[in-house]
């Protein structure tokens, strides 16, 4: 199975490739970040990124697209475009029948390290690890689009969309996946002030 | 010259479609609501909501599009979803190079009443009034849509993308808005707590 990550943003959007199957090996086809200039009008920045994940998606036809979660309490000043890019990925997937699911950061930093709490620098080590690659993926909005794809990948039995396996066969990151997925569901949603 | 408004929402998107010239007579062309089911995956709704969007493109054939501008600030449970479809309308355009713009609220009821500060029955009153319309248009979602392309016909000389005309020819209302402009640009963004 074939995962297009996608970790969202309006000047830089990671995008990583990755083959696998829940709670086996791995293999990194491709990772990168689709930018787009200050300079333009916000409806060009969007057109600019949107071509380059519509390209991603007919270059290495993944069978999933998995899309970092964005929230209303992330960096006020650069939200909007961020959820407007997450947006435009998920439509240019669903246009090409191709699943779409979206993922907390919780969720991505417990698959690669076991804790939903990871530090980025934490996140990045593991994926080069998880990948085999001789160090961290750079810039990290690629790395982060990887450890996205991985996260999808490697999703418990049970979760949304995710294959069905025999319960209690759950691997240790699986187990903390689990763990960050239920706690971030409980978590009620703050509310700026 | 022609121009379609987007209220940007995922269950309800009101569009308005009005032509019209700076300063001059109005005519409502079109006005309604695409909508999609909240039982849809949030992938799925983008695209029906897009679908919609490029069907009235195709339709109508607007010379511009005006958006409603997304703040961060608003209904934290529904912003991301709305700044997405704000986004899919803009990619949307500028697929098709039509031009976009972006009005904030306080831009829009200046517009159309005078104040930036105007309820939404009064905005709803004027936009009928001024369309000729033998009542308020329903649902409130398109009477925004209408009155946010009435909005961008009626920008004053000097505006983003607007007609050049003669200086000191501001109507009333082109005064208000450009006062209300100026306050949304003098106004420092509030941060989440």
């Amino acid at each position: 199975m074939r995962v297009l990550g996608v970790d969202p943003g309006l000047t830089r959007c990671g995008l990583g490739v990755v083959d696998g199957l829940p709670g086996r090996g791995l293999r990194m086809v491709a990772a990168g970040v689709a930018r787009s200039e200050a300079g333009l009008d916000h409806d060009q920045r969007l057109l600019v990124i949107a071509d380059q994940i519509e390209t991603w998606l007919e270059r290495h036809a993944p069978d999933a697209v998995a899309v970092e979660q964005v929230f209303a309490q992330q960096n006020v000043r650069t939200v909007t475009g961020t959820a407007q890019v997450a947006g435009v990925a998920m439509l240019a997937a669903a246009r090409r029948r191709i699943p779409v699911a979206v993922h907390t950061p919780s969720e991505v930093k417990a698959a690669v390290t076991g804790s939903g709490r990871a530090g980025k620098a934490q996140v990045q080590t593991m994926v080069a690890r998880l990948l085999g690659l001789p160090s961290r993926p750079t810039p990290a909005d690629a790395a982060d689009a990887l450890a996205l794809a991985i996260c999808h990948l490697w999703r418990p039995a049970g979760a949304l969309g995710a294959p069905q396996r025999a319960p209690g066969s759950l691997t240790a990151a699986q187990q903390a996946w689990a763990a960050a997925e239920q706690a971030a569901r409980r978590r009620p949603a703050r509310r700026p002030a």
